[in-house]
């Protein structure tokens, strides 16, 4: 087994009532001018940001507003938070929102005591020396941003779209009421548990064997979110299955099931291609990758595939065909992801056909011109991405 | 469900290198002037002492030590801690050691900034303000207090032995070397594999079963450790099973395995004047009184027994006795408790017939005088304490 690291210092406040401590927890974490950063209409709409705006000004803390963060969240207006911070001498940024409005808040903080440019740290030309202290009210479940080192913008220029973690962006605290996804739409509920799902198996996908409480973990998490959508999906106000999904988000990413062994992250970078070019749902996009990812690289630790395939995906054991039973596993994801309603090809995720040429420019980014290889558990240089990306036509 | 918070903001440096960054972690949080806190030979006779004081120096961080800490720590060392702290301006405390270590630091760490007299916290009379961080390096995984909130301590004067918990005392970082723990005698490794099971079972007999992810990531601790724990027994220089039982030490009692669900505690209520009066082990205490516990109150929630019967200790569910499947699920524990070495009866633990009046004595402390209850899955009363005390005789 790996050494490892684990460090989510995130303080969860998980209920129905967690939303009546924001300016207590805002306070306690040293915020007085506050960034309130969000999306659009749906915040607006139930009266969340009302809500949390209003506490703040009770409790007698200064806030200004940024609205418009859309999924892949750009890189424009990441500057223009960097500027209003600037402007008006903010020192703590609150996201209300998922993981686009949280990972733009994350790029905020980094970039308003930087001196320089902030995508410069997404390019792996410069570190931060520090950032501002960010914390979310979380209303859609699915990044794990809200406990994560991680976030991803894209460039408009170019439609690149990169991740940069540091544990230091890590957020401060998280709001979680499961009644705020009650509105969430199926199609974003079912993308959501399909990118935590991911997180998961992103790292349980390894060559180590040895780590079994994380392996142990890992196969909980999968489990019950797999179990749970089915019943977010027939009752959208289920609550208590939100609450699985809402918690199951986090503790897919905040760490847990990745201590002791060696990630992969080979199909969040191929689909970080995807809806980098076509603007789609990252979730969807997983959903489309993993399965061709899975049958193009199994054979490099099938007991792994037949394990997953047996404690997760619930597939009888063929103990004289392990190879069978690995892919009737993987068979099985593909039939779970279609029957909550995600797409499991580029074709039914765009809505036309993918050209050559589109696949090539995928390959040439995510290679990064043919230099960079990706994932872990089979390393994937540019010819095993275009042939993955053809599986997944 | 219940509403909760998870908090869990140690850093965990975990592995054979760990310790190396001891002094670089004690700089990241503050540390200038460091209590080096620890028990007695082991730590001296292992080399480690020596080890992590002499990587201090070499980064220019003075140090001063303080060994003496006993199982069932004692309010005098702390008294002791607190005197020394403030008379060399001590700002950091680094315990090297397992749970009694690490809980006489979180006194001390309690006492050097407050007036009074720092037992009035453990006796719910006050409430601290602020304490001085704290970190460890462990050595014995049992007690959890790496990275838990919880610290419990005995005052000679009366035996009295009581807990308080604060999050502010959570450690800043945990160095954990499963290497380390090679050289715990049988005895010792099974009490603390016993103690991390019983801090998951405590919070899993709850009424509240609907948190399920809260309760797979449980079943995954337990399952895991009642299996490593055979492995280390039997080879104790075993790297992969010492390291799952020492990261599962810290994650059944980080907050984990309790979000959204009430838990019951009466296990330990009931255990600490077991080892309050008699100095023995904590973990070997609880293995005599959780099985009489848990045929008192089993009725209470059948089926959660029967879920713990066929998820956890593999019996065979008889879906036509809920009843006889859940005893037969206690019957395995103690069974399990005695395979590992463990006493499951007062005689076995203390060497002789515990008396009557002993057991009334226990039963007035633990209830305080018959005017407080423990418990939350059946709530216990005075009476009902004695009845299990003296099924467990």
């Amino acid at each position: 087994m790996k050494d490892f690291n684990y460090y989510a210092p995130t303080e969860v406040v998980f209920g129905e009532n967690s939303e009546e401590q924001v300016a207590c927890l805002v306070s306690k974490y040293g915020g007085h001018r506050v960034l309130v950063h969000y999306g659009g209409k749906s915040a607006i709409k139930s009266g969340l940001l009302e809500k949390i705006c209003g506490l703040l000004a009770d409790a007698g803390i200064k806030y200004f507003k940024l609205g418009g963060v859309v999924p892949n969240p750009r890189l424009s207006l990441v500057h223009e938070g960097i500027a209003l911070c600037r402007r008006e001498g903010i020192d703590f940024i609150l996201a209300i929102g998922g993981g686009s409005v949280i990972d733009s808040s994350k790029a905020i903080a980094y970039g308003v005591p930087y001196d320089g440019e902030v995508w410069d740290f997404y390019l792996g030309k410069a570190e931060p020396e520090c950032c501002l202290p960010v914390a979310s009210v979380l209303t859609i479940p699915a990044a794990g941003s809200e406990m994560s080192e991680a976030s991803v913008i894209t460039n408009e220029d170019g439609g690149v779209k990169l991740g940069y973690s540091n544990d230091m962006s890590r957020p401060k605290f998280a709001i979680m009421n499961p009644r705020r996804t009650f509105t969430l739409p199926p199609y974003q509920t079912a993308a959501g548990v399909t990118d935590m799902m991911m997180h998961t198996m992103e790292r349980y996908f390894t060559h180590d064997d040895d780590m079994t409480l994380t392996d142990a973990i890992a196969e909980s998490v999968l489990r019950t979110m797999k179990d749970c959508v089915f019943a977010v999906l027939k009752n959208p106000e289920d609550y208590r299955n939100r609450a699985q999904i809402m918690w199951g988000g986090s503790v897919a990413h905040n760490g847990l099931t990745g201590c002791g062994i060696s990630d992969d992250w080979a199909t969040h970078q191929l689909e970080h291609e995807l809806s980098g070019m076509f603007d789609v749902t990252h979730g969807a996009g997983l959903a489309v990758i993993w399965p061709s990812w899975a049958r193009y690289v199994y054979k490099e630790n099938v007991s792994r595939f037949v394990r997953f395939a047996v404690n997760v995906m619930d597939v009888p054991n063929d103990f004289t065909d392990p190879e069978g039973t690995a892919l009737k596993g993987i068979e099985a994801t593909e039939r779970f992801f279609r029957s909550i309603g995600m797409p499991t090809t580029i074709h039914e995720l765009i809505g036309r056909e993918i050209t050559d040429s589109e696949i090539k420019e995928m390959v040439r980014k995510c290679s990064r011109g043919g230099s960079q290889s990706t994932g872990c558990f089979k390393v994937l240089h540019a010819a095993d991405m275009e042939a993955i990306y053809n599986m997944a036509r």
